[in-house]
């Protein structure tokens, strides 16, 4: 392997690596906040770091959006009110606004780089973010939730970076408290929470937080991610009243006008079945300190 | 990347690769059908490759080898009679004899130096090798089942590498016929049919011939294998007779006996529902020609 033709991410901690085979740079520049290079790939499409790690590719980047999104809307009765932190690539936005139901779809993005370096290179991803409904602003997450008002959000939608450096906080137990606080009666907060095979004990954390803070319900979706560490990822979903057994796309007028690719009804269901040793793990008590 | 501590798979024609850290190496040979090479890994455990591709890791093999076995077997009303075609390293035989409805597992493999290294190398697979159910023929899996009887197995399993090389045939309509004819009634077929990322022609292909030669109920599961080509993987079976509805092991009376680490009676039914761009692709009807 030619290292000078292949971009490679080396999987922290985890004695492994995936590379793919790139045509030219496209763009690369240093924001406030992190790196962010533009690759040209040979198979995956435009590729896009932020430190050196894969962010979004063209051809698979569709999994993980939809999969971040449509679960959480359509176990809400009826999201009118979404709040995305993260998500600069736009993509989950994108298929927030595919839900006629949503009437604001505020973006809080901490790098506008981000945000404008996706405009240009994944403009399909970008495709909804003249849409009326939508706000953004560049700021920082963490305390756009302490500002914000006792519930005023149905949905809280967290497309972070892994949880280490800015949006370590995106992980933590007060952070989860406040989005409890914000949301509605009835809300659904749902946030990527890595690899089954690589983080469990993250996603074990993540469980306990979410259960500390007051959550009636927490279900954890898996799904493949071809270019995420491991190639297998997860989203976790909480509700702040509920059980999460909605799913209103089973009712085909609430769904099929929305063009997916990934996700279906059964596959909303089918993600949430866990393999048995994560189950395992997610049910163990925490220690009594 | 120093390319002196690093095994890696290019995914041909893909535009990427896996690479995983080793150790050292622990194993080379050139047996009469290929080249095995056995690594000792930081993080995945014992590795072996076959003509340099990933064949199975210690660390995320019990996916794919319980997602090929226990689905096959409790689609099955009583599975007393079963054949695998391939499976040299001894995981999936490991899984059939789990089940105590087994009474003869035949295992025929092309290549028995697959067989003696696994022995040395992964002897948790191979634990049950000394079962008095089962049977291991050095022998190619496509003479093996022209001269098979008709109707003289329950489940025939296919643990074959990639459909090319010597494995070619396994994903052919003839061997699928011969598969046909060997089943008894209701009996059930399971092969590899490789990533819904990377191969899915070959599922199309798969489904078609499946289905030309007689199946009567054809359905394909899908689960993470984060060392296969995309990190994602999938596994076809077909039905002689009946509906593939059968779920067995929902009834705890079958199955809460049979340590598995991912499979679930959940999993299992939760792997068959696939993304929208799977299915269509697959509900496709063949070109007249």
């Amino acid at each position: 392997m030619d290292s000078t033709q292949w971009f490679t991410e080396e999987w922290a901690e985890q004695g492994s690596a995936i590379s793919l085979k790139t045509v030219q740079i496209l763009h690369s520049e240093q924001s406030p906040f992190q790196r962010i290079d533009i690759w040209e790939t040979e198979t995956f499409g435009t590729l896009m770091t932020l430190d050196g790690l894969v962010m979004v590719t063209s051809r698979d980047n569709f999994i993980y959006h939809e999969m971040l999104s449509h679960p959480a809307l359509y176990a809400h009765e009826n999201p009118q009110s979404v709040l995305i932190i993260g998500g600069g690539d736009c993509g989950t936005l994108r298929e927030v606004l595919r839900h006629k139901e949503v009437q604001h779809a505020v973006q809080v993005e901490l790098d506008e780089r981000v945000t404008r370096v996706a405009e240009i290179y994944f403009p399909e991803l970008c495709a909804s973010n003249h849409d009326p409904r939508a706000r953004f602003h560049f700021l920082d997450g963490i305390q756009w939730l302490k500002d914000a008002p006792d519930e005023s959000y149905d949905v809280i939608l967290i497309d972070s970076t892994d949880p280490v450096g800015p949006a370590e906080g995106l992980f933590a137990e007060e952070f989860y408290a406040q989005c409890h606080r914000a949301l509605r009666v009835g809300g659904v907060l749902a946030g990527q929470t890595e690899s089954p095979l690589f983080h469990l004990p993250i996603l074990q954390r993540v469980h306990r937080s979410l259960k500390a803070v007051g959550f009636a319900a927490i279900k954890t979706l898996q799904f493949p991610q071809c270019t995420y560490p491991s190639g297998w990822w997860s989203v976790t979903m909480a509700q702040k009243s509920g059980d999460l057994q909605l799913i209103r796309s089973e009712n085909p007028a609430h769904w099929n006008d929305i063009e997916t690719r990934y996700y279906t009804p059964e596959i909303h269901r089918a993600a949430m079945a866990l393999p048995r040793y994560v189950t395992r793990v997610l049910a163990e008590q925490p220690p009594t300190t």
